[in-house]
């Protein structure tokens, strides 16, 4: 089978079927020019000369340049012929936008489908979809939705649900977060999860696999794909459908098999795949490996002024399966030394007290004792001071702890604390994430602890840069 | 014993230990001048003549007037002959915010505790606290902290934490809802819960009660007060201390005994009470109670744009307990004629597909046909227009569907839609709560089929108010 690529890396691309006006399809054309794509497109229109200033070609083979790859958005009824001409053209890839075959629901459209596959084969091209939004690599110019981010990054995102992969690498770059590349590949009649896994694993450029999937046709191959990048990359895995409505609402979205929940839960288990269950988890996650280091043993500090939701996460961190970290001698004296006697506690919770918002000193030399803890992996704070002004400082103060520590460190930013998002992107340039309960901040750590045992456990856990973090 | 007056409708208030300079305690006279509590208030301080210019006098025992709430903020060792003087000064009810009493963990503290209760008792006064921040009643001008709404509302919050109270309010605030009163009751050691709880529930201006609690002295008196809410006021409850670390901070915060999970779980299955385990779920809770009509049998309409969403949704829904709407046949036949044929699914979970946000009307016909499906409890909508302007005409669209059907209408504030805090209000105060996920929308939903199931099968579903919401 041809690689991928052509994909990612076309030199040409042809856009089939792109409407003249302003509708659903036109997002191809609007994504390619936002993000300055160098080489040609050519659009392909039964009837338009020109569209939106580029020429237009009534067919795909009245082309003068060869074309690497086609985006096909043209009617249902026309997409055998257009398959047709690629394969004449010789175009290496296809994206297929198209819908209305597997998820159908109807036999014709199965049955059509299976025909997409096979002329991909006859063809000697590869095909992505149909049903799906193709490529999103601002490396390469390429992004299926204007508006999106041409800052490259380093994680992957591999989702049978085009809008997801827009909404998600949108909600990313707002914490500084960018992608490698998005692969949205619906029905995945050709191109499935197995091979975009393994490329994303051989990719050096990847450092984060993400993926939101309905079912996958070959269960082995998915194995085998999570078995390379397993305890070397993390795999952050948003598997939907486990449910009777899910699995039906998957059916008529991308025609996919929901499959057995537990076969996936036992394949996940064995390759430290980190699951996930909603776009909430799915982007707290990320936003702890790509900010954190990936060691520990899961051993947390919790600081908090506010002394209720302490309580809340000491329970949430036990369910986690993290522990407190039982601190060491040195540290419990100094912060007998730091914090008021009364209305704190210096046992991990460590409860700063009401104080403490009026006097940040207390706060921030309470986490510079701790980052000198070696009983502890990472610290969740809950605070701030009672102005902007101090919140300023707050902010300025746990830069510096993180820094001088290297240790990880979680902001809460819970009601009433560092609400001001101006305060949160400094944060977030520093490598301190922010959760807004520490509750979701937690439940990141346990991610984190997981991969680290997992890793551990494998060879993997062996290379320098796993032990670390990257 | 006194009932709980004077707490909430002082005539007057002694502030004992407000301290002169910037510190912790002086929030409960910020929050007073704030409010601008309408009665005298009397700092008292050994050595000011004069404190934020009112004046200041040495003891409680040297004022002039009657003094029905005091507010003590003195050192732990002048707190027993404080109050004495209470007592002597015939004050009827006293917040005690010092602490290092039971949440000591020394003996010698919870001693102290029960003699602060014997105290009260003897001296005819009652007593909150000590370690609390006591009322929050902005009906009455009574606040603990500076910057909390003067706006009153229906919904009282019975807290072991007195900064929870504030910052659930200001969250609360943000989403315009407002609260009749906070009671911060710390160690408990004279008000507790229950007395707390039959209070909020005897008060007409209540309409849903919240609690985070840490644990309770009187179990039976517990399920008594919770008894007499059960079925008529939603009462959202969120305990904390059930793992091992739980309790433990629990111990060290007020001095709690956490008790048995089951023991808590099964006494609130029998009062219909629901259970929250963080700060989201409480907000999240609260704003599908504020909202929306506290009836139906949870069957959900969900509609979506991004097709991967609903999936999620779908796999959600069937979690939390609640049912896809089957759909009259006639709407059914609708959304057909409003939905393009490929890329859509008219079935629950509806996918407008990606065209509805170029033509919003496929978005707005597809809920108006809902609002008018008698099948349907509630719709849940995720999605929007691709420009600013789109989005305020959407906004404005659900508008009119929930208020020309009446029906319960959630919307979904995903990542790269209805991201615009001006678009998020006027969605509140007509009447459609927003969450940033089809997950979180849904788990709101279930605490509403769940409490309208329990007053259906208690006594109280025969009141019309419920039937057809508040």
């Amino acid at each position: 089978m041809a690689n991928l690529d052509p994909f990612f890396r076309p030199r040409s691309i042809a856009l089939v079927g792109v409407p003249t006006g302003f509708k659903a399809g036109k997002v191809f054309l609007l994504g390619l020019l936002d993000q300055g794509f160098a080489g040609p497109v050519y659009p392909v229109h039964p009837h338009a000369a020109e569209i939106d200033g580029l020429r237009a070609y009534p067919r795909l083979l009245d082309l003068p340049d060869p074309v690497d790859l086609a985006i096909v958005m043209a009617p249902r009824a026309a997409v055998a012929g257009i398959l047709d001409q690629c394969a004449a053209k010789q175009v290496k890839a296809v994206v297929l936008y198209t819908s209305g075959f597997g998820e159908s629901g109807e036999e014709t459209g199965r049955q059509d489908e299976r025909l997409l596959a096979e002329t991909a084969r006859r063809g000697n091209f590869r095909l992505l979809g149909p049903n799906c939004m193709g490529i999103y690599a601002p490396a390469n110019g390429l992004a299926p939705f204007p508006g999106m981010p041409r800052t490259p990054g380093r994680v992957a995102f591999l989702t049978q649900s085009g809008s997801l992969g827009n909404l998600f690498t949108n909600a990313c770059a707002r914490m500084h977060i960018f992608m490698r590349h998005v692969v949205s590949y619906g029905n995945a009649c050709d191109v499935d999860l197995p091979e975009l896994l393994e490329h994303a694993a051989a990719d050096p450029e990847v450092r984060l696999i993400c993926s939101y999937c309905e079912g996958v046709r070959d269960g082995g191959a998915l194995a085998r794909a999570l078995a390379r990048a397993a305890g070397r990359k993390p795999v952050i895995f948003w598997k939907v459908g486990g449910t009777q409505a899910g699995s039906e609402a998957a059916a008529s979205h991308t025609g996919s098999l929901a499959g057995r929940e537990n076969i996936w839960s036992a394949v996940f288990r064995q390759h430290g795949v980190l699951q996930v269950s909603d776009i909430e988890e799915l982007l707290d996650t990320v936003a702890a490996f790509h900010h954190l280091p990936w060691t520990g043993e899961g051993r947390i500090a919790l600081v908090s002024g506010p002394g209720g939701p302490l309580v809340s996460a000491a329970d949430a961190l036990e369910r986690y399966g993290l522990t407190l970290a039982p601190l060491e001698a040195r540290t419990r004296q100094m912060l007998r030394e730091i914090l008021p006697a009364t209305g704190t506690s210096c046992r991990n919770p460590i409860d700063v007290g009401l104080a403490a918002s009026f006097d940040l000193d207390q706060y921030l030399r309470t986490l510079a004792a701790l980052g000198r803890d070696n009983s502890v992996d990472a610290m969740v704070v809950l605070g701030g001071g009672v102005t902007p002004e101090m919140n300023r400082r707050f902010v300025q103060g746990l830069i510096e702890v993180r820094r001088d520590s290297g240790r990880a460190l979680l902001a809460v930013a819970f009601p009433g604390f560092l609400t001001d998002e101006a305060l949160l992107e400094p944060l977030g340039l520093a490598g301190i994430p922010v959760y807004p309960s520490p509750e979701r901040a937690l439940r990141a750590c346990a991610k984190i602890r997981r991969f680290a045992e997992f890793s551990r456990r494998t060879a993997a856990g062996k290379d320098t840069h796993l032990r670390h973090g990257w």
